[in-house]
């Protein structure tokens, strides 16, 4: 029997079970200890296509990193301007080109729904690489192997999240991602920028509360999860410059909270997580880029390989 | 004896006899047949250089797929706002430097003849991949090898090309490929964009002939290849309006065609092919862009290895 | 023991020994005659990050031919405008994240002293791409390599050094590359283009003589490096146009000069050196820019593997 993720499109995390995960976490820790000469066989020969319909440097090179690492190679669109978007080619056709070239596509893309839509029409499996306000399954995977790593356990943590809940894509897939655990959520944002809660369907959420302020809450908190609040989603630039200061991590937050807390970011940020964090113990969030090479490793070997 | 391909500049179609068509088209047969471990040797540690000074997604991934399947890489200046072009760097040192650090260049430039000079200062072969408004041979060798490999034959086939056939350089380069052949060309475009054809030369013409409307030729064809009309060809805009209504391929204008009509296109189409057409077995404008990869990969393995 | 730059960053030509290039050069050339295979052996499965903050399409494909050439891979952020950057990502966020996804990395930066604090913080080795107006390392060891290559030796030359001498940054490591050995130095430039020569500290100036005239001094020299003026340095364009006309090479200058008399620039070119010297002897630019994609391999060679 083929491993569960085998030829399989990842374009939302909600279509994957607990069991789905721990083959791609356990495979993920399989694959960081493997030889080189072994690891390098995982892909050899296969190609991932980037179809990247926004910047972002991050989880591109995450991708071409995770993608080199097993023996594989990476070709792709990742600047719309210097493409054929210019003269008016249509997403539907560049998806059929891209997939009859590759053995995997990773796409990102501003429009909601554009990764299911392409996984519908491609050849070749579709993995959603930020799509929308919504969706962004791999940063969730890694954001739960992250905690899990760190803590031995996804299951009876109490996990903070904190900025902009309403409008951060990564917020919506990892709550999703969560809601496969038992876990406390704590939600925690300016009154603007709190969950659209309608938004996440099929999830128990009466184990969530919603706070304005980190230190109501900070002492409970095993996780604590940051994301950047952008000035643009303010109509009033007074209104950002109020709610700027509030919502940031620094030393001094963190001496409130559990001596295990850890601290995790989808990067890039900006000034949310202070400086002084980085050289802390809490500071896992640049453990946390790194294991996504790793995780977005295995996630490709496991999608390429049947037996893995 | 090496393959007459072996060391050779691809600058214009007309460099190249039947004969070379014919090795060319059987080593792509050849090479999309072969296990991925001996297809990769044929450019195992070459490099590929692609000199972009326009933008082309589809040709670009398309010749760097091609590489990476026969097992070479691709590095490349691929969007000209970040690169010495800027500091006023002139395309003379550029090709130098680049070909320097390849095996076999690639490149697409607005200029008339940049490609020709290119391979006369070259170090290393060069692959004209677009050049001015008249040349793009690889593509004239992809849509042969396409007819080729859908009707099992070139010679004897009536041909219908529509759309924008006064600027597409796609449609000079095919043309010159199809005289080689014995076939018949229907020319299908409104007046403002017929065929230069004094741009044409050495030609023999006396079996083409010129129409306004698809529906008076859709019935003889075995081919119709299709192209984009585009907007900025019009002095004015009402002009296209009126055109552009007038030449595009849906169901109901094949069903008036032969059963095994065949429609191809270069891609990025726009909106001159419908959509429900993608459905039709007479589709093989994405077959076309797929045979693209093995195609080009012919090409260079034949360029790059005197024996195959 | 490992070999003296197995690990090291390579920030300043300044950090370096006459033994440590020695190592370097006789690397370069021993990679340059080894067999593809062995060569590719060198680096396979690493990988090399390319932070390029400025645009240099010849600096990267440099470094990405001579990592190809020893088996390895290269990844990067080459277009800051498509990159995190734009979101506000911080430069030490930036490095981390990528050091954390690849075995070496090569940073290009505008700001004086980006490389020295990327290396400080950087989990893998950093190689200075080029940062602020003063530190261009790789471009001084290709510099010296050519020199020594072409003359058998750097020890007892006059090296003249024409043209922008402010604000060239491939000029201030030159200067310090030459300084480590037994050289005359000629500077030839107009007065509001003269060295600061207080920017150069720890260096014996007194075999240093300022021209204003490549004529008086063009009998004497060995080797002549010439670089670009630039029209944006200038306050008063009419000031650029007079200077412009006088700093430049043709075949009759170099008449006046030795026979074995070489040519340098680090190119791009505009019109500093005419082209009809491309074709005498005395032109070794091109070489030079050849030359770069083997000493970079040696460089990456020696930095990645402790015995070679």
């Amino acid at each position: 029997m083929p491993n569960p993720l085998f030829g399989r499109d990842v374009v939302s995390i909600r279509d994957f079970t607990r069991s789905d995960l721990e083959t791609l976490f356990n495979t993920a820790t399989k694959i960081s200890n493997m030889p080189s000469r072994e690891r390098r066989r995982l892909a050899d020969g296969r190609l991932l296509g980037l179809i990247f319909y926004e910047p972002s440097s991050r989880t591109k090179l995450s991708f071409e990193s995770a993608m080199y690492s097993i023996g594989g190679g990476s070709i792709g669109i990742t600047d719309p301007s210097t493409s054929s978007i210019e003269k008016g080619e249509n997403f539907t056709d560049t998806v059929i080109v891209v997939s009859g070239y590759v053995d995997v596509l990773a796409i990102r893309h501003p429009r909601e729904g554009a990764a299911r839509y392409a996984a519908s029409i491609s050849e070749k499996p579709v993995i959603n690489a930020g799509s929308g306000a919504e969706e962004h399954p791999t940063q969730a995977m890694l954001d739960l192997y992250t905690i899990y790593r760190e803590k031995g356990r996804i299951d009876g943590l109490t996990v903070g999240i904190m900025g902009d809940l309403r409008y951060s894509r990564t917020i919506y897939s990892l709550l999703y991602a969560l809601s496969k655990y038992d876990t406390k959520i704590r939600l925690i944002s300016p009154p603007e920028l709190r969950l659209r809660s309608d938004a996440l369907i099929d999830i128990h959420k009466s184990s969530w509360i919603q706070h304005i302020s980190i230190s109501e809450v900070i002492s409970e908190l095993d996780v604590l999860y940051v994301t950047r609040i952008q000035k643009e989603r303010f109509p009033d630039p007074t209104e950002y410059q109020k709610v700027k200061g509030s919502y940031y991590v620094d030393a001094s937050i963190l001496e409130q909270g559990k001596s295990d807390l850890i601290v995790l970011h989808p990067l890039p940020r900006v000034d949310e997580i202070r400086p002084e964090v980085d050289r802390l113990p809490q500071a896992k969030y640049f453990l946390q880029a790194k294991l996504g090479r790793d995780l977005r490793a295995a996630l490709l070997a496991l999608i390429l390989n049947p037996e893995l």
